[in-house]
C-alpha cells in the first residue's frame, strides 16, 4: 500500500522537499572530534605475530581483571607465547592459543593460581549504560573499548564476539593468562562472571576466525601440524616508539558515539 | 570461604552420600526418547556442495516464508545455484552465497517479487518459549528447530547463528532467494522482520564460516579466484531415498529438550 502511494506521487510530480538524508555510520566516525578519541596505551596494546605473517591487536583490560593482565603482561616478556601455537578453533564458539600442553607450565613462577577476577566492584568502573537491559544483566554498556555489564554493587565485561579469555580448568583454578581464547561465535554470555576477561580483539581477527575448526572435541585440533604458529607475541610499549601501532577507540561517553549507537541499532 | 568450608569437611573426613552427578547435555540427548525426535522433510532439505568436496546441510522453513521457500525450491531444480559460489564472506556477520552477478536474473520468471514474508501471524505456529524475554522480543524460544521470537499477534524467524536469510536489495525489493546468506557471527537480531529468513544450517556450517574472510567492502570477495566454487545444490527430495541424508530435530515441546536446555544455560 505504501509503494503504492508513493508511486502515485511520484506520478503526479509532486515537488516536496527531499527528507533530510541521516549522515552514515561513516559519516559519524568521521565527523568525531580528536577529543572524542581515545588511544590504546602502548602497555595495554598485545600484539601476536602468526607464522603467514599476519598480526593480531589485542588491548588488554587490566581495569577487568589487574592480576591476570600482570601476568600476561609478564609472560610475553618472559617469552611463553612465542612459538607457541592455535591449537583449537571450536566453530560458533572460540579460538584459543598459548602452549596447549597440559604438561608445561609457565616458566619463572608465572602458573601460580591468581584471585578469581571474574567480576569487580561497578563503583569506581566507568559504564557508559545502553538505554535497555539485556537478557543477562540489568545495566549494559560500554567502559572505554570493553563491553560492560552490572548487577548492583558489581560490574563485569560481557562475552561478546572478539573478547578475549582466560582458559583455565575446572574450579578452583582461575588461570595463569598462559592460553587464551576469544570468542568467534554467538556471544556465550552464560560465561559472565565465570571467568576471567582480560580484553578485545582490536584489528586482524579474521587471521584468527577464518581458521579451519579443530574436529577433535571441543575444536581441538588433532594434528600437531594444523596448530597455527605463533612466531611473536609482544607488547606495543616493549617496541621502539616508531614501530609501534596506534589504536585508538570513540569514547563511549562522547555525542559521536551516542549518535553512532542510535545509528547502528537501526537496520538501514 | 566456601572452599574453606569444604576443605574442613574432607579433613574431618566426614563419609556424606556424594550428591548425584547432574547428566551432561550428551547424557539428555543421548537418553531422547524416539518420539521426541522428528525428521527434517526430505522436501526442505537443501544440500549445497563445494567444489573442495564437502556439503553443507540446510533446512528450510516453507512456515515463515512460504513463498521464498518455494521459489528456492524452483531455483533449485532449475539449477540456478549449480555453479554458483560463495562470494561474500564478511567477519562477525554473514557469508554469502548464489551467482553473485546484479545483471544476472534468475531465470524463468524466479527472479519476480515475492511478498514481504518478514513476519507472519503467531497464530497457528508453535512456539516453545525460553522462561525470560530477550533484548529484542518479549517472547523468544524454538518452532520446531528455528529459533523464533513473537510479539503480539505476529511471530518471526530470530536472526542467530548459523540461519539463512534471503539477500535483498533496498526496500520495497524482497529478493528472489537467488542469493542465500547464513550468519557467521554474533546475532544480528536488528535485522528481525526486515528480511526473509528461510531456513538453518544443520551440517557443514564449518565449510562456509572458516572461509578467508573478503577484503571488498561488505566482505565481497574482490577476485574472481576467491570465489568458492558450488558444484551442486539439491533437494534431499529430488535425490534417490537411498542417498538422502537424514536429520532429526529434537522436538522443543518435548521433556528431554526442557532438560537438555536447562543444562546449556549452565555453564559446567
Amino acid at each position: 500500500m505504501e509503494r503504492f502511494l508513493l508511486s502515485a506521487v511520484a506520478a503526479l510530480g509532486v515537488a516536496a522537499a527531499p527528507p533530510p538524508k541521516p549522515p552514515t555510520l561513516g559519516d559519524i566516525v568521521n565527523a568525531a572530534r580528536a577529543d572524542e578519541w581515545q588511544r590504546v596505551d602502548p602497555d595495554d596494546l598485545m600484539l601476536v605475530e602468526l607464522g603467514d605473517g599476519s598480526r593480531v591487536a589485542i588491548a588488554l583490560a587490566p581495569d577487568f581483571a589487574p592480576a591476570h593482565v600482570a601476568n600476561i603482561r609478564a609472560l610475553i616478556r618472559a617469552h611463553w607465547f612465542d612459538k607457541g601455537s592455535i591449537y583449537r578453533v571450536q566453530d560458533n564458539y572460540v579460538v584459543q592459543w598459548g602452549q596447549g600442553d597440559d604438561d608445561k607450565a609457565p616458566p619463572q613462577g608465572l602458573g601460580k593460581a591468581l584471585p578469581a577476577e571474574y567480576d569487580r566492584a561497578a563503583a569506581g568502573l566507568p559504564l557508559t549504560p545502553l538505554p535497555y537491559r539485556d537478557t543477562f544483566a540489568p545495566k549494559v554498556g560500554y567502559s572505554g573499548p570493553f563491553p560492560a555489564a552490572a548487577d548492583g554493587a558489581r560490574a563485569w565485561m560481557a562475552h561478546c564476539y572478539g573478547i578475549v579469555g582466560v582458559a583455565r580448568g575446572l574450579t578452583p583454578d582461575t588461570g595463569s593468562g598462559g592460553e587464551l581464547y576469544a570468542v568467534i561465535g554467538q556471544s556465550p554470555r552464560q560465561l559472565d562472571r565465570n571467568i576471567a576477561l582480560v580484553g578485545r580483539v582490536l584489528d586482524g581477527f579474521e587471521h584468527m576466525t577464518a581458521r579451519e575448526r579443530g574436529t577433535g572435541a571441543l575444536g581441538f585440533y588433532e594434528k600437531p601440524e594444523q596448530r597455527v604458529a605463533i612466531t611473536r607475541v609482544t607488547l606495543a610499549a616493549d617496541l621502539p616508539t616508531e614501530a609501534r601501532p596506534a589504536y585508538e577507540w570513540l569514547r563511549p561517553e562522547s555525542a559521536s558515539f551516542a549518535q553512532w549507537l542510535l545509528g547502528a541499532n537501526h537496520p538501514r
